[in-house]
């Protein structure tokens, strides 16, 4: 990945993770690879099985690491921000590089660990002594609201993958397949995009399976096709979203289906129009599904109403029943009810949306309405 | 991915881990989807963050996984091996269905779990206060050793990689980048696997990185060339193999590099020669690095000897000094010492090995000499 911010943003950030240590009497954090270390270094080092870790302490700040990566991290965010880069090599005890002196300080000291850690380590970790807890939890502050520099860049990402869905009715034609939509798909996200995240072509009965990626199956007209894209930027933060297309006229949706998307759409918006600091995450998921099944489709509404999106794609906060986290000005997450009848077809509307002072601004501003496709059908 | 074995294979494996935890009084195994899944149940099934995981006690055998992966459970080995398939919809606490009765029944019930799972689901296992040790070391006697069908598909995927090394001497010319290098070795793996797991051409200095991958450096003549490739079959199984090249003829190699080289050759041997039954992991380590060490070059090799290999690319056994697990018939493991002299040049000789009755089977067997490169310099 590239460095997408200054130097004094990963200081403040490890700055803001030290002091909540201090606030919680949290004796430190040991944050392994992933997007705790992409949020914090710059790094998206993947040193696979062997251990590795940003050890945090209120006052001490050093990462242990395989040798053979020690280079990278010195020469990045890691050695510019004053990271003590501890490399260990094969035989060496990781582990007691890493919180030796955190445990000999205090026997019974709590480290907060990354959601992430595989058990591989964190039973490790506990089999000498240390409480654990789960950082995302007690860094919440720092993890989860994102601050001006990684909303823009989620406002880029967003912005790359409208252009996506933009070009996306001339590709959908009767007589085309899944696979060969999915393979025009990747090169436009590739345009704006360094990574694909995922590629989801559901047409027809495929739409009412949320996990259909794509398959060779022939676009018909009056096909409903769910188009949910993702990609990743080169700073490492993600778009999705998805938009749901019909082949051919609007007006050609059975009556069935435009009365359901009609409340799908209804639903999303009342989404976009509750997202706001205060609500928690379990009633924002309430007030979307409920006018969902108050119009008798509950049974088709199979999945939560969103995730939270960052340096990962799917994260805290989670839009879900029972969700008590309040939501906070700054939070990023997706809005995305769907309906989906077995068999038949579905429809799903997403956007990701950044929590602003009273309400939220939707990253995502291409049409929520059902949008023609095919030849010469463009919208 | 598809299912390589009959039934009857995955039915073995499941009653031999439910027999492992009886023997060991070990309440469960709660095993969440990686390897472990694709072991037990032929599933590739990834649910992210959510929680899924195959429930297995001396008695019972579940697995506990979102509603919209149900049926693909149902149809596949799971549902054929009688596994109790139970769906989870958001808003229900999917942990209760999976450990509940565990719980219940033994409020200090301990629990063997994935080396991959989450510290996320790990964290909130234990919150329950279920005892938690780590399944890979209680289960290895399933996990570790290979049986015959899955020898055969590691001793497949050996010959595939093996026909890609075959082919590297006529892609390895003096003007030609690595990059360029690498688009060929892609297709040519994707001949054999149905993916890439991860390709290096080191060149010259960069065959002094281990962690290299390529670049757009121009190759030269008389540079030594590291190509380490390997990837997945369809199985699930994956290969991995290391030959050191040079472009141009072999005696263009300088004679300091000669020399390095014969030391690696004799220790790589080495290796082969002591892979049996009944050594720890940790003395087939020293037996090969003290070849390297006593020539004279300990400082330039920087990593372990070898890693396990199968339904993941790096599992134990991990050959590496301190491991004091005693290899047994069946095992499958990499062994592969490095010489690297930063900034000027490295080489690497890995083979793939099962262990047998009374020594090793090396599953890669293409020449492990320097292999002279460039046009019209084919081995």
């Amino acid at each position: 990945m590239t460095v997408p911010f200054p130097l004094s943003t990963y200081t403040a950030r490890l700055d803001a993770v030290a002091a909540l240590l201090g606030q919680q009497h949290i004796d430190a954090a040991v944050l392994t690879p992933g997007a705790d270390l992409r949020f914090l270094l710059a790094s998206d080092i993947d040193t696979h099985e062997r251990f590795s870790a940003l050890v945090i302490t209120p006052t001490t700040r050093r990462i242990v690491v395989p040798a053979v990566d020690a280079g990278a991290l010195r020469d990045g965010i890691a050695g510019q921000a004053g990271v003590q880069v501890v490399p260990w090599t094969d035989g060496q005890d990781a582990l007691e590089l890493a919180v030796g002196d955190i445990h000999r300080h205090a026997a019974d000291a709590t480290v907060a660990v990354s959601g992430e850690m595989p058990a591989n380590h964190l039973l490790n970790l506990q089999a000498r002594g240390l409480r654990t807890v789960n950082a995302t939890a007690v860094l919440r502050d720092v993890f989860m609201v994102k601050d001006a520099s990684e909303i823009a860049e989620l406002r880029r990402a967003g912005a790359a993958i409208d252009e996506v869905h933009r070009q996306v009715p001339g590709l959908l034609r009767a007589g085309r397949t899944e696979r060969e939509v999915a393979g025009d798909l990747e090169k436009l996200i590739l345009a704006g995009h360094v990574a694909v995240d995922f590629i989801i072509v559901g047409s027809g009965p495929h739409g009412a399976d949320p996990h259909h990626d794509y398959s060779d199956r022939i676009l018909e007209e009056g096909d409903i096709v769910v188009i949910d894209i993702g990609g990743a930027l080169d700073s490492g933060y993600h778009s999705d979203c998805t938009r749901t297309y019909i082949v051919g006229p609007v007006d050609a949706a059975r009556p069935d289906q435009a009365e359901a998307y009609r409340v799908l759409r209804r639903a999303q918006q009342a989404g976009l129009d509750a997202a706001k600091p205060g609500i928690t995450a379990g009633a924002l998921d309430t007030i979307v599904r409920d006018i969902i099944v108050d119009a008798g489709y509950g049974r088709f509404y199979t999945h939560r109403t969103g995730h939270g999106i960052g340096l990962s794609g799917h994260e805290e906060p989670f839009i879900i029943a029972g969700n008590e986290l309040t939501l906070e000005e700054g939070m990023t997450f997706s809005v995305e009810p769907g309906i989906y009848v077995p068999g038949d077809w579905g429809a799903r509307i997403e956007d990701i949306v950044v929590l602003t002072a009273d309400g939220c601004e939707p990253l995502n501003v291409t049409t929520r309405d059902l949008v023609a496709a095919g030849a010469g059908e463009g919208s």
